[in-house]
């Protein structure tokens, strides 16, 4: 597919997106890393898992999909390494899972759901469900002028001030980085990304739904307080289950708001 | 596509990559994050830049692509970042350019070249083109059992003995992270991963190219040397073009090694 080139071309982009942001939401797609996180909305959505799969031939990648109301959802989860076992967390995984289910399903809206961890300091408790107002990641350091700024990578979700309002549904920064626990440097770096809860997913499916320009929106219910005494990999094991049903109730309160409204209604 | 789910199906598959193997290669794919680290190698294959994009609308990924001997090559690029304006480096933009370009290109063979750090007292000089025997992350940090070995994601690189042997080429394990710089953990995990060099996209290359089970190899010319005494980001700027051009005789060593032959004869 050739991009437009020519002025007019872009103008009907233009104004294409501009009806999309008017027009109801007709596909929403959760994209999830962790199979725990997902079950309970699988199950909610009463979706299937699809037989044959939208997704190259060998990657461990999981669909499920059906009908809630107005809306066709799909659920997508990076699924099981294929040679450990364990979910493909991440963000190499959930970048490419973003990218390739953009491909295949056009969703008009990405939610990506799942657990973090949250500082108490900025007002995050065990069991709180966050959205995301922007993500950034803490791991990417490039002391090179502006070079840094791109490993920084900060952006802002998808604005969703009603919703946000409605559900009254508490708002703060995510910062994303590829290891459960942090080191000094990244402590620096989701200080300075003002960051209330810290996640290894986040900005990486925000910079794939933004290279192919596709609203995306961040929640994040916290199983571990990064700031307490507890070690992180004890306590995000002891919650999992018990927030991932918090998760759970807030993505259908926030899927019940979006059915009949267009994005930029949100 | 649905994968093969039946033992005929999976041996035809196993047949038909056993015949890949013993074909002679004829599609050759360079995945670079650098454009100054591309350039010499575009003019040295005389590679064209694609005017209508196999990629989607809005990506900043850049494919060259030409007749060289008997190989198809392409070389890729991440590209510029929409907003910043810089090489969109690191293991989220590689892995996205891997996955999709190997779904444009349908390449027999990956080559990632690039500039790397590299460690001395392990053996490596500035200018030194390394062969990667085995690539992991080094910033992934998952203290959970069989989640950390995931973290890790090591992996070995596509075997070429009778290339390293004939080509003479230095070779070691590549560690990769998303910083340019390594923090105590990093160099700790760098350590355990026993590598030479050190880059920020090789793992995740192997990553992508692993899931959809294309054979990848790993060039990586030494920019600076980590365990010296001058500052990584100083030192890597100022060997950049230069320890390009070795990267680039290495490349083409490489390419004029590949052509006529199948992957089982590397």
């Amino acid at each position: 597919m050739a991009p437009p080139h020519d002025d007019k071309a872009a103008a009907a982009a233009e104004v294409n997106d501009e009806s999309t942001a008017k027009r109801p939401i007709s596909n929403v797609l959760f994209i999830i890393a962790m199979q725990t996180e997902a079950s309970p909305l699988v199950n909610k959505f009463q979706l299937v898992e699809e037989p044959e799969s939208v997704f190259p031939k060998g990657v461990p990648w999981v669909r499920y999909y059906g009908k809630y109301k107005d809306l066709n959802i799909n659920i997508v989860c990076p699924g099981k390494d294929k040679i450990l076992g364990v979910d493909s967390v991440g963000t190499v995984s959930a970048s490419l899972l973003t990218y390739a289910s953009i491909q295949a399903l056009q969703p008009d809206l990405i939610i990506n759901a799942g657990t973090a961890g949250g500082f108490k300091a900025k007002g995050a408790s065990i069991g709180d469900v966050f959205l995301a107002s922007d993500v950034a990641f803490h791991d990417r350091r490039i002391p090179i002028p502006v070079f840094d700024l791109y490993g920084v990578g900060s952006r802002q979700a998808f604005p969703t001030p009603n919703l946000a309002k409605e559900l009254n549904l508490k708002v703060g920064k995510l910062s994303t980085g590829d290891s459960l626990d942090m080191c000094a440097q990244d402590e620096a770096a989701i200080v300075a990304n003002d960051a209330t809860v810290k996640d290894m997913e986040g900005a990486a499916v925000a910079y794939a739904a933004d290279l192919l320009e596709v609203p995306a929106i961040f929640l994040k219910a916290v199983t571990d307080i990064i700031d307490g005494d507890k070690p992180t990999a004890e306590e995000f094991l002891q919650n999992l289950a018990a927030v991932a049903a918090a998760l759970d109730l807030a993505a259908t309160q926030v899927v019940d708001f979006i059915n009949g409204k267009s994005c930029s209604e949100l």
